[in-house]
């Protein structure tokens, strides 16, 4: 893959927005290879993420911020630009359920995934072995249900320490406190096994064989303060019958899982995501 | 079509059922066209239902189901026997949306639909041309707001006066009252425009546009006296982005409403759908 | 929904297209309400399509081409502009099915379809009634099978006698004569029903049956010299299962040709389809 | 999952068999735990498959296929009785490609898939740090171009000396000789990577991105002598855009694979796949 400069904004909608942007990109010789735009026309905003050939330009990237900056402060944008050769530093966490993991893992090592996979945290030891065949640390962060504290100041220490871009809770089956959440805005990325907003929290899959649906669902969303109520970024479904009992709809569900968390980390890792309030604007 | 006899049960289970109905059935020199099963190991209940050729028994349908009647006691079975070449009378219900009215029309029309569609109620009087281009009585029945007893005490009167087998609310858009909901249980039969139980009540599209979700969807059910809450029949879903506004959700979800509520009417009418509590089995 | 200029183009690909065309835009005060644009590495050619707000502009439709013909001239474009709020003059054709003819003719009813259906011409005379009921002239054109060119000459005839923009064969059964297929080059789409490649030709659902697939589908295409090989506007299936015969496979394939075929047509009236060879860009 | 006896035939269509099987069964305390039956109208044949709660009968499975044999020879069976708790012994074949291989390996270690994979066998050493994870042996067979012969000599001696019940080609892109395809009857499994019949044989992405089809598929299927027409186990598809090119193709498609392949081989090993001619009949 040829590499890119990704122009990634948003700001309040006016006439010109895209010419300014063209025109700065086009005078200074770059070829635009990829560009999306959406206005919404319920919040006036503007979204745009536009993809630079890097050698038709003969900035560096740092030079490109700057010279952007002027323009971007006039239309009064929220902006980054990211050189897609630099691979995110991606933490994954998960429990005893492997499917999300496993599933994430290969498409790292079969290079589908571009990224670095820093490092895995689980509270379990179980899936040790699978990670460390990647070459690829592991660190057991053990629960104390009665105070979960130690636990996270050790999560959040090690994200830290790992220079994190994005953590993905791959099953991770543990509820975030507020002030993690709070610290990785948009970066934290949760797979929640039902079709949210319906059967939210617990055992979704039971939930859905108590209500007697036909389908059931995966969604991928950045974590908020609130349970499962984050900006959804993808979101996909598979039937089922009478037949299926909760078991075999965990089951069907794992393979809509992981097929969901892969397209919706593959995504952000590319910075076609961008979230304004509590919803996702998605250029795929 | 050959004619057949279809015959549905359900009873709890234990060893035998299925030895004990298909030998009732060659000892006639019954001929066994389709069956399906079903044992649900959560509620202990077995279900059935047997497609007979008609023409390979000697019997009359009434006979049969006085030849069936002791080996049903003898199993405590909840059971019918129908006659397929009996079209079913079918009540339509709509208000000033038509998509889902129309494809229905033009399904019975075209034969894709074996029913009797006896006549459309409707508290408006848009549709009345539709309807009587294809030779179906249209009954116009305002609603009074300050006092809608009067007109579900017509409506009422109309699906008693027209003896009809199943009552299709076809976007229709009033809350039926409890009583009427009582008195036909799992014979009226509604499309709700989400994919429950998400966004049950009013204005689904614009709930699901405000929580941004990546899919929306439609719900077959049968109704009862919780809104929405009903037995489901069928569901489906379509997938929206971030460019859809409600009004483009409703252009979307209007194919999924109707593919949904006809494939869910073509299985009741095919006695193909089983009620268990707040649930079905679907013989599809 | 409001008026709007779309401004469609393809060139060979170059740095600055993006820039040169939104100045020229915003210049003149043009409010970009939509755009989207594809640069085909295989070819080297570049795609745009962009909807400008007609009432940003202080200019006619005239003077808007009038302006942009020189700039379209230097980068060697083909290029088209539309009025958002002119309707396409639609003919349809058909023959005895008429699922397809009755799902345009609601869409067009019920204005999801924004569109003037000129006329319906079919080689029998049995969908007449609902073609009227719509207040759309329906022409009777018998086909002898011994000589069909009288056939052809006179649905040549009027086709333009009504001025048409775009003929659409909704299961019209007739293979159109290559002289007719050149005089509208992109301008005839034909719903094919079968998941093309596969199953070109007469009886496509028994040759399904014939070889045992799992899913069956339907094809939007433009018509060309070459049977049902013509640039794929748009596809899509529905699974069967070893219990569907080919009747049943029709009843099934009936609601994928319909949805394809309006949703092809939707994107070909919404100036969302560029044709590169014997491929399409989908502005969808 | 409780350990059960999977009674799985076809025979000439008549009155009485479900009579007489159930009969076998319930005279024998057998409890008739799921069924499923067809009749296929176009060539008389009948099929089924029933499932028997093992501990509810007193025999042991070659008792009963001794008490069963005079019942199917009376009614012209072929049949088959299996015992649910005997795990299928399965040889995996591949070339390079991993993500099929590494699917199955993920499924069968999660003890998704029930079986014993005694094997993989590859023409390339790749794959063999992966498979050895899993405690496979890993036998690398090289293929000489100019004679082919000693390779497929090793491949039959590996399937026999392993005692497979199952080969499945995972991505292994060697062309069998007939001989080999003879040899195991409905016993070889391959996923091709199009929606058969299209795009058979070599690159069919590159043939897709040709025709520019808007879905791709995938395709499992029964081994025979003829190149990638065997019986179709299963299909699905995924949707492309004209963005797509061949090596996107390449990586949407590869999920398409392992899920039509995993449910292909996870069907057969439950005896879910009974062959008619060239097509199956799946109780899935």
């Amino acid at each position: 893959m040829e590499r890119r400069y990704r122009l990634v904004l948003s700001c309040p909608d006016r006439v010109g927005i895209v010419a300014m942007v063209s025109n700065f990109i086009s005078s200074h010789g770059g070829s635009i290879a990829d560009a999306n735009q959406h206005s919404d026309p319920t919040t006036g905003c503007f979204f745009m993420r536009v993809e630079i050939s890097a050698n038709s330009l003969q900035f560096s990237l740092e030079q490109l911020r700057e010279a952007f900056t002027p323009i971007a402060a006039s239309f009064n944008m929220d902006w980054q630009i990211e050189d897609s050769s630099r691979p995110k530093r991606v933490v994954l966490m998960a429990s005893r359920e492997s499917h999300c993991l496993a599933d994430l893992l290969y498409r790292f090592h079969s290079k589908e995934l571009f990224c670095e996979i820093v490092c895995v945290i689980s509270n379990h030891d179980d899936l040790r072995s699978m990670v460390e065949w990647h070459g690829i640390p592991y660190h057991h962060v053990p629960v104390d249900p009665a105070d979960k504290t130690p636990h996270f100041n050790e999560v959040n220490r090690l994200i830290e320490s790992h220079d994190a871009d994005v953590v993905v809770l791959a099953r991770y089956m543990q509820i975030l406190p507020p002030d993690l959440c709070e610290r990785y805005p948009h970066r934290i990325i949760n797979i929640h096994h039902s079709f949210l907003p319906s059967f939210a929290g617990a055992k979704p899959y039971h939930q859905a064989h108590e209500r007697g649906v036909k389908l059931i669902g995966a969604t991928c969303h950045y974590v908020t303060q609130e349970l499962d109520a984050g900006p959804i970024i993808d979101q996909d479904v598979t039937r089922i019958s009478h037949r299926d009992l909760p078991e075999d709809m965990v089951r069907l569900g794992r393979d809509v899982e992981k097929t969901v968390l892969a397209r919706g980390l593959r995504w952000h890792l590319e910075d076609r995501v961008l979230v304004q309030g509590n919803k996702t604007v998605v250029f795929a």
